[in-house]
């Protein structure tokens, strides 16, 4: 599998956890984390159901990823994310010393790896991360597109948007 | 009881989680929210012991917080912190909310207020922190500067740090 193959198929995953974010009423970002060419852990964000002003599906990535590799260095991982990183996420991510981050939509109004800061490749921190961004990016923006028109036209709970359900035989198993 | 002695106080509770910190074995940082006027949490460093890239005291405040008031935006909440906060913990903040930060050292390798960055009053981001800096920052200093110092002379595991044990009798029960 080439890196271009494996960055679309990851990013496939994170946009599943997406959905099901949106699902439970939850701006659909999702994040997937590999260990070598192996998916590690995955989560979508969960700040309203878990009451968890950290808990977008970065942080909740990392938290679980270093808890199965008992180390929170978490060298030889990559990031999958749909959206660009928030301050929060960008630093903790830097503080994982994570070699990796594949993301797909930009955030022109909280990103910190190109839009406002430059976290990820700032030589004045203790570690730099390896960036690659716009991986499918057209298919995460449409999701949050879609989840705030619902929520502009009156729905609120249980979202659906569109998610590539079928592409890999079902709900991935973590 | 003033701004001004209350910050020091709370402030005082702050080092101690950071001393507790210290002895086992985590760079001795501490904070501790408060709700109102009353103290809400408090928590050290715990990096190490829980193997979480994201275990920095002031991530652990926030979400125990969060969790105690059943909420994820901390308004009426003051994060008092030993050390300027790093990008990570700063964009935590941010996303939580927080109405005011009080910190005692700062941090010119990674902090995210005033010395690589300035977070908590970005225009750009969704919204602004009441910042007051330096209280009890030679104390906050000394922790840290006593803890590197233990290191390098060869120490691992538990280091003893100066703490304002005394000054409120004994532990204080959060």
């Amino acid at each position: 599998m080439t890196t271009f193959d494996a960055d679309h198929r990851f990013m496939g995953f994170a946009l599943r956890e997406a959905a099901r974010a949106a699902r439970a009423g939850e701006v659909p970002v999702g994040a997937v984390i590999t260990f070598g060419e192996r998916p590690l852990v995955a989560a979508g964000n969960a700040r309203e159901t878990a009451n968890d002003p950290t808990g977008h599906a970065e942080i909740l990535t990392l938290r679980r990823a270093a808890a199965l590799l008992q180390r929170w260095r978490l060298w030889g991982c990559t990031l999958y994310v749909t959206l660009e990183p928030c301050p929060m996420c960008a630093g903790a991510m830097v503080n994982a010393r994570i070699d990796r981050l594949v993301y797909g939509a930009a955030d022109p109004k909280a990103g910190a790896i190109e839009s406002l800061y430059r976290l990820a490749d700032d030589e004045r921190l203790n570690h730099r991360i390896e960036v690659m961004s716009g991986v499918r990016k057209h298919e995460c923006s449409a999701q949050l597109k879609q989840f705030f028109r619902s929520r502009r036209s009156g729905e609120r709970g249980p979202v659906e948007v569109d998610a590539p359900w079928q592409e890999h035989g079902g709900p991935l198993l973590l």
